[in-house]
């Protein structure tokens, strides 16, 4: 058994492509600028809110450093249970070029944590883009940072969280939407479909297709592709 | 500010709808039978083809357990190195009805580790179902698990898997393949569809397809669905 180990894992040893390598093909876009990426997490995030966007981000290779940022450094339980871990507190947290919320039931973590969000507040203001999945544009919103901007969120609870932040532009049909420095996403999987986007932007397209073609994502291109906001109409 | 975040909070208090709740409702399926399925993590395993899984599987609720198993509990990297972590070591790891494999370029710390493949034989021996993502139907492959059974993986690297393993009944062109105890799924996101078929197995249609609009999945049913067989096709 353990020669047949070998021969495979020899065989593949080969073949490894790392996300570097991808990135390096692109031909459109501004090589030499490298981004670092701060992924907020706390105790009740909606696992793949956080974790869809991290493979699709985390397969762009050496110009995007990615962290994990919690209130303490170290693990953090999403609503699912499954732990991930945080590398900064929000004290110790190097400077963002991108921040990213995710969302789930546990936002009152964050929304509730004046020290959390007084954080928050500012990073977005220093960050070149800032992103949410879910009803992590709630946070966001609770935070002022979406006041005058348009921006969605995800379409099962969307009445109650936009009726709670009226000072935001809230567009419904969209899997997520663009407004520059601010980009929000629909619930959950439109996460992926967001990240895939925003990879497009700043390291080309050739780099976010073939990302998703390795990751066997059917990524969907159009912002405005939204079955779930017809499925979910009631709560409009 | 501290208001605006109470009466969000206030409002959304009410209407958390848990895995449970969803579970609850299906008709079509035993209520009683429980399941605890594990999750096999290694270092360099491939970011969502577990965490994919996790998101479905881990709201489904209180009927399945989901218990993280790895060489040692504590933390795990990915190989988009954001961690997760293990609640089990190989040696403590309690029995599991359902076995889940993810791939990734770490699968030789699986394959080479003597240790962990005799553990991973026993195991799928005794489970009722023996599940996979991506290359994680080379480990299992590599374990003799799959002699004689129909199975998939990814197809970006298929020719070299299915090559080194020629006593598995390979399948082309298939998101997954359902071979009654054994389910395997093409490369990375496609860990998705299969555990959506998974849960509609096991705890009915109405469980699944409730987790895919909540989590805002466009659920690929049908299991032949595969633009990446054709796409990758030069690796057939």
């Amino acid at each position: 058994m353990n020669n047949r180990y070998k021969v495979i894992a020899g065989l593949m040893a080969a073949l490894i492509i790392n996300g570097s390598a991808v990135a390096a093909k692109d031909e459109a876009v501004d090589k030499n600028k490298k981004y670092r990426m701060g992924v907020v997490v706390f105790e009740g995030f909606e696992l793949l809110d956080a974790m869809g966007p991290l493979e699709m981000f985390g397969n762009v290779g050496a110009r995007l450093e990615i962290v994990l940022v919690a209130e303490k450094a170290g693990p953090v339980a999403s609503a699912q249970k499954v732990k991930t871990v945080a590398d900064y507190s929000f004290e110790d947290c190097p400077e963002l070029d991108i921040v990213l919320v995710p969302g789930g039931f546990g936002y009152t973590n964050m929304i509730r944590n004046e020290k959390a969000m007084k954080w928050l507040v500012d990073r977005a203001a220093k960050a070149e883009l800032v992103t949410s999945v879910c009803n992590g544009s709630q946070i966001l919103a609770a935070g002022g940072i979406l006041d005058g901007a348009k921006a969605t969120t995800n379409k099962a609870y969307y009445k109650m969280i936009t009726g709670s932040a009226k000072e935001v532009d809230w567009v419904h049909e969209a899997r997520w939407v663009d407004d520059g420095r601010i980009i929000t996403s629909s619930g959950v999987s439109a996460g992926i479909d967001m990240s895939l986007h925003v990879i497009q932007r700043l390291f080309g397209e050739e780099t976010a297709t073939q990302i998703a073609n390795m990751t066997e994502y059917e990524w969907h291109r159009d912002s405005t592709w939204d079955p779930f906001a017809k499925m979910h109409a009631s709560q409009k």
